[in-house]
């Protein structure tokens, strides 16, 4: 994968001899690395180091680059360090607390702590709604895991999660301009983790579940929902639900088909297909087919079930097609694939309707390589930044959150994601759409605020609100 | 008290005709009000609207201000806003996040969340220490309470405790560079609280509790000091322990007595109390009683005994001093108080030896007037800032935790505190100590650093280090 491409910092200490650095280069390029920037360090007589930004496409590269270098000889190069970009944007984490106020007098001491801050606590006590003005706590959103279900790379544990957290926190400030902070768990009890957060859920504004793994997630975001009267969203299923709508919203335009008329196929009845089957009924679809790996999901259906998948069935299938996932593609308009990779071969998609609609977008391998089906879909999206149209869960997760804090929702509910979707799809203007440009970036110097203002509006509307929005 | 001074931003619209001002100042004048800054925001032909800073030391001047002002009559002088410094400073909460790299391209979206954060996440999966180099873990502190001891105010609810908690991590930000956040917990109960603390523990490289009632407090701390491999510390216990011990190493220096010479006195048997008389006795001191409601406590007294009392009979009281406080101050050489505002008498503190010590500690009003005893104690201190020798616990915690994160100390031992407490006593050199000059201001250049210094050391030599200082 293209953005996955490794930069390397490699600090070599070359001989001060002419020809030194050109054999570094030609020994790196041999070898597929590609150079960057060379920094000179230090100079004396006798040698010169230097930094060479490398960029390789696997770590294998890494390794011979440096067996390389070495076999030349430590006379004439050695290698003081390599380090890894990516790494090094990681050393000691990548947030930090600051304070609003610099302590540098016993004036300033008192007024934000002892004896100062003895009138604010009282002040709140009387009136707890002032905490929403005088502490933290309404802008703090907590990025909860217990590190079940963390990227595509499973139960990795919640220590080994924390670059996602604290990635994702950056994504809040970025783009919301909200203070998130990572809590992770020590338990993977449903039962435990609810209490938990609900014991140290007066610190925050909000609760994002992240990489929960499922059926676990269904309960816990349930339950903590029930139990909680600040938000509580688990982006896994909802927010990669709102950015396919919003997706699709703009596709239709596109093609110029309706939401009612159209039928769909799901590949995938997990957390993400669930919600996403959910989210398109809201939105006025009429014919959807959720599939697993056992085919289609159907009322009736004997094999491969659960509470969850007959719920689904309840809901989906109107006609009650039976099959497998090549059967049920045939005469569909879209296809959504939230499943694995290469699941589905291009003869499928030619057996959809006219101008179909495929979004493939299992990570980091989609359900068929979009390249193969240019020119039979009519459009594609993935999940994926190297490809157009990536269906990316940071349009919606920032501004949504945005939006329930500034009007105190007391939930994210159905109307506030659907608005959220709308106001993700209005970021291109009708004008602007193609087939290659269906959803806006996460660049986008708008969407986020205008998700907010949309779903912070939804709010009020849904009178989940507690607050005015100024 | 002097330093609870309010001042107070009041913002008014002025007719602008010469006088107008004048009349404002001298109404604010004739109440009390002491002038600050005043400031143009606004002039047009017809008004002025100006910002003017007023110092008043009561709540109560605050409202006759405004009625005197509003007397006035609209037309001349109209008050548009009231704004208390304390509260503007705490408008938002006072602690927020930031990310260490921006987010302004794909390219480092990619590097620093997916698909590159996956190489960071599975380093750490494979050699768990690398958290300590690629995460926030080691440098975050949680500041953690159930608001039920808050301060002076007692059991005023979480959430309006979370005004000390903020102002504590900003604290730890000043002193001790260290990233802390407030942790709000929905329980009182102590089993729910070790369990809710453990089961968020991986987040942190520490766990500082805050302003949890006695006796859940001990209970709590020492659970999670067996239950978990990261430092645990209960400031209010070990903070003032510390400190106290530092400000009596040097008024001993200064007296020109020993440790292992003198007799104590601790009026209070409460959470600090204890955590003194064992810090003391640890440093040398062998006469030590102290005192409750009931008088002295001694092994065998049958009244308003419990285990904790009992231990401490244990260790202390080695003449069995029976009596009431003023009974057992005589021929003492040291008074220590942490108990409630003007318990003792002056005549109690003339029976006191010759170069009688008095740390009258007790916040906001100390046991004794420190003004009534100049000239009978030789030496005195208290909780306050507005006197001479603050015994401040902002001396510690920065530092400790400093040294205890560095060091990757797993617990914060007796060997660390008494390092810790030498090292504060250290920040005044010999020559320079004096009678009202025992104890470094928390300003002091080096203490901080000092005191992180000798505590990581302290934990290298005690066995309780994970890893080399630097």
């Amino acid at each position: 994968m293209k953005l996955a491409e490794n930069l390397v910092t490699i600090r070599l200490k070359l001989k001060n001899v002419p020809g030194t650095l050109g054999r570094a280069l030609s020994t790196i390029g041999k070898l597929g690395g590609s150079m960057g920037n060379i920094q000179i360090i230090k100079v004396n007589r006798e040698f010169k180091i230097r930094d060479l930004a490398v960029y390789v496409t696997t770590d294998k590269q890494v390794k011979e680059i440096a067996n390389a270098l070495s076999a030349i000889g430590k006379e004439y190069i050695e290698i003081i360090s390599m380090k890894d970009k990516v790494f090094e944007l990681h050393e000691k984490g990548k947030i930090f607390l600051s304070n609003r106020i610099n302590i540098t007098t016993f004036e300033d001491l008192s007024r934000v702590y002892t004896p100062g801050v003895a009138k604010v606590c009282k002040a709140i006590q009387k009136r707890p709604e002032l905490a929403r003005e005088y502490t933290i706590i309404k802008n703090t959103v907590a990025v909860i895991t217990d590190g079940t279900a963390v990227l595509g790379l499973g139960d990795i544990g919640p220590v080994a999660g924390m670059p996602v957290m604290e990635g994702k926190a950056m994504l809040f400030k970025t783009f919301g301009n909200i203070d998130a902070f990572p809590i992770l768990l020590n338990t993977k009890d449903a039962g435990e983790i609810v209490k938990t957060i609900v014991n140290i859920a007066p610190t925050f504004g909000g609760i994002n579940l992240e990489d929960i793994s499922a059926p676990r997630c269904f309960e816990i975001e349930k339950r903590l929902q029930a139990e909680l009267a600040i938000p509580v969203f688990h982006d896994d299923q909802h927010g990669t639900a709102v950015v396919c709508l919003a997706g699709l919203i703009n596709a239709l335009k596109v093609v110029k088909k309706e939401m009612e008329g159209i039928s769909i196929v799901i590949s995938g009845a997990g957390a993400a297909g669930t919600s996403i089957a959910r989210i398109l009924l809201r939105a006025g679809a009429r014919n959807i087919v959720v599939c697993d790996t056992a085919g289609s999901i159907y009322k009736g259906r004997k094999v491969h079930m659960n509470p969850d998948k007959e719920a689904l069935a309840e809901i989906t299938n109107p006609k009650r097609e039976k099959g497998t996932l090549a059967d049920v593609m045939k005469g569909k308009d879209v296809f959504i694939g939230v499943s694995g990779p290469n699941i589905i071969h291009k003869d499928f998609v030619k057996t959809m309707n006219e101008n179909s609609i495929v979004f493939a977008m299992a990570n980091p391998d989609p359900e068929i390589e979009p390249d193969s089906i240019e020119g039979i879909a009519r459009i594609i999206a993935t999940g994926r930044s190297d490809y157009q149209n990536q269906i990316n869960n940071v349009l919606c997760f920032p501004g949504i959150f945005r939006g329930a804090l500034d009007s105190g929702a007391t939930t994210i509910n159905d109307e506030m994601k659907m608005a959220a979707a709308y106001a993700i799809a209005c970021g291109i203007e009708e004008e602007h759409l193609s087939e290659d440009y269906i959803i806006p970036g996460v660049f986008n110097e708008n969407v986020h605020r205008d998700v907010a203002r949309a779903v912070a509006d939804a709010a009020r509307k849904s009178g989940v609100a507690t607050r005015e929005v100024l």
